[in-house]
């Protein structure tokens, strides 16, 4: 069984969480997601995030859809689970259940009451703690969480935790953060920073020493893209394929709207059986459709014209 | 087995967690308590709410403490239990189980995301809607919860839902809104009122429509006092019981480091066999004891010269 | 001297504030950044909004630069001028003072302390009760005031005040709020919606019934070429022309990092003779420098084959 | 001409600002108003504050309330000015006026916006450079400002600035800051901590080793008297004192509620010629009244029992 270690870079895709039109988990468009993702370069996959639907899941159903994507994926590529919980019992709990299961790791987000710094270097303490040996990857997503978490907050945490291995970065703006880490004397040791944020900053990210992404942007072979070429060096054809897929993963960005866009897109892809998000989620609205729709067209031609 | 309804009235207590020194749930405290509250004059108990450390709790831990307080209170009256949660599946989860076992109700307060009115009154008929005939408290705790709700969306609720029985009132400050929801013509039946920001309101909001209390205060007789003068019509003598007590509940009504308090208290009292909360809570520190004890002191002399 | 009304449309540019290295107000700057607004398809200025530095200027400075921009501007286009303040008495005070200086109008963004639909619409109404005729836009910019204004209550103040002429539709995600200003039987008349956010929705917005866009992004030329060529009709160059400028809007797009990024990018271009910000300001470092040179080239080159 | 010091102690009344019914500045109640702080035991005074209705007041009335309560003081006590400014040209203006005039400093409250320990440092830093020699005074106040400032943060503030001679302190709870603040190590000096909150932790806030309090509570001689009592070693004495007007000090803390409360109470005492806030303000509803007005009644009665 492997565990995340600081190493972990490439893209980790957020997984949606399939429905079918009446609510229920749809396991086999899970699958098909699962094999499209790996397919589009997927090097490890996340589940469970605060864009998985998870809260509208019983613990039953968080379990059973862990234990199914874990047997498709089969070992291929890591999987990381979203365990940020209102207390440290239920976080212990899933923690103690997904890593039985094969889980690499847990994702941890700060809850929205922290404010200062030795709130939020408190916080991680205990996370750590609680979870014993479960390496976790801290998740820095102040526009959802409310929690602004500084560099000298994030050095403390990252320098006193073996167990905190990755930084998923979606702070906003966020690039002097990663220049910031990656400065020689911050950290003790090299941890893996993946990025956030549906992957509009991937390029920029990657310059300034970024190991890949860990979003759930709709179309993971941008962001596998972008990497690649970043290691080979070309980032100008990294550059003109973001800026091609652009138009869409800035409709995506949208608080709160991205998830339907993401699940209508899948669907349009032929990935997904249905764009429904489970109530009280709605899918896109017709007019959205139609804009994204426009978009889809627009990317395919864009496509063409740079191959 | 009872349902709550608009009928509600008197002293909820929000009862404690009792824990023993390393964490385990103290089921012979617990009964202690429960007795304890009885005896001082609760009409109700609500259980796992905000201050009984219900984060800290496993899903299994949170139903043996409810099956444990529902056998001890054994029908002698109705029990609320806190049902807020990230998600409906994980609500509903909870609800179905604890109505199973003989709750009345259970209490929801608004997630922190809610701003404008529309939200907060979609969120609730979203409530209504998943928890089905179940009756519920709507918690409102602006400053716990940072959602402010005003008067005209609490009228489209309670006119909307008939299992919206009853307003766990906190807002602060808050006088004004129980004037208003009491005006002729505000709401198309009368609700339940049960006031809570630890009671140091109480006399004025009995005054102003209120139906009772639903709070942990570490004296419950204080509140059973003065919803009891009031009903006599002795709102002097309500009074004098209040101010008496003014002086300790002020320093529980202090957010974070009331339960603390109040767990102290109820130690000192011998109903509880440990002040200890669960982890990563922390018991009062020497200074703080030092100075509840001086105030439980003054209380004793105050309350002597009243008789 | 013209006046604001539900007329307005195209593009308002918000001005930046030149200053010297030395931070003193670069009135030299001023002028060929006006003319170059000018030039590039303003319909409109707004001056002291939120990233004009406005804070930064005694109230003097602040009269000084609407008193200059008026002189150049000398009656070409109207002009609006940021008045959100913490009392009434100062937003009373600067609004008379502009007015008569000739401004159209003036811009009002709502106090971080609001939360529901009543405390909202109660602040416009007094809002316009102190402003008197003076014709407003109403600032809609959730992302930095943390206020959420609902559709309902927009539509309260729009209906019930003729000086309400115009929205600064900043929401985010926003798209579905001007489909619904929009409809039929929302509002008692067609106000003007012009939409900021830098312009990164600009096309979806133009689409769903925007008049323009009144925002800082500091190629006005982009706005102008598509509010124009929406006009016309011509959507696929519409979007050729913002999906070229999209890499660049989206830096400029980060919170607090922006203005740094669009007074660099004005430099860059010949119209400030320094990208200086006021202290505490800080101009941008080198590395995000050589980011926007990157992304400024790469802008250049897409034009170059659109054309 | 005195400036504030390390060694500001007792009692520092925020003043209120009277107005006549018609809103226009009432300058003989404000003699009054002083001389009635200055019998009641005032140490000092705080005009300006956020309770005194600095946003309503033009910059020239700002202005000539502080030349009016100076005269009328006319060196008997410190004055301290509010200067809290969404800028620093604004905060650095009115400062550089008031000082003129012979305040004895200004006092800063931080931006709702600061988040991180070195945000809230780094602002002090520049709030310093801007304000010279002007000693200051920090509001530590996180109810309203929605900043949460930690030991650590203030710790790295006082300890730099000179200038910074006194913290407000009304966090809450904040019992044990004051107890952190005054620990052997903590900060380079004995720094001045005066208290806020409405008084109503004051005796506690003694004990642990504040210097008086500044505050804007009604009945000054309550403050006073518990300072007083405390240095002679009297707390029974302070705490009976202090319970008799626990009972109305806990009307006045409410948010929002407070100023009109105490202009009340002060009209009722004869202090002020009418209770009148200025607009959008209003003035205490007859319900309130009577709560009040029963408070003060039996406030007279515990008083004449304790004597």
């Amino acid at each position: 069984m492997t565990r995340l270690t600081e190493a972990a870079s490439g893209v980790y895709v957020i997984a949606a969480t399939p429905f079918t039109e009446t609510g229920d988990i749809d396991f086999n468009s899970c699958d098909r997601m699962v094999d499209h993702y790996l397919a589009a370069g997927a090097t490890g996959l996340t589940v469970l995030g605060i864009m998985g639907e998870a809260p509208k899941l019983t613990s039953d159903e968080s379990a059973a859809i862990v234990r199914h994507i874990m047997k498709r994926v089969d070992g291929r590529v890591p999987i990381v689970v979203g365990a940020s919980a209102p207390g440290f019992a239920q976080m212990q709990d899933l923690t103690a259940r997904v890593m039985d299961m094969g889980a690499a790791g847990v994702m941890v987000a700060p809850p929205g009451s922290l404010r200062t710094d030795d709130q939020i270097v408190t916080y991680y303490m205990q996370v750590a703690e609680f979870l014993g040996e479960t390496p976790f990857v801290l998740q820095d997503f102040p526009l959802v969480t409310g929690v602004q978490i500084s560099v000298p907050a994030l050095a403390r945490i990252f320098n006193a935790l073996p167990t905190a291995v990755c930084l998923k970065h979606e702070d906003w703006p966020g690039l002097a953060k990663i220049t910031a880490l990656r400065k020689e004397g911050t950290l003790n040791r090299r941890i893996s920073i993946l990025c956030g944020n549906g992957g509009v900053f991937l390029p920029e990210e990657m310059e300034r020493g970024a190991d890949g992404a860990m979003t759930g942007f709709a179309y993971p072979e941008m962001m596998a893209g972008v990497v690649e070429n970043h290691r080979k060096g070309d980032m100008e054809r990294a550059r003109d394929l973001f800026d091609a897929y652009l138009p869409l993963a800035r409709m995506e960005q949208q608080p709160g709207a991205g998830l339907a866009i993401r699940k209508y897109i899948m669907y349009r892809r032929g990935i997904l059986a249905s764009p429904a998000l489970r109530k009280p989620g709605a899918p896109l609205d017709p007019l959205s459709r139609a804009e994204v729709d426009r978009l889809m067209a627009r990317l395919e031609k864009r496509l063409k014209e740079l191959n």
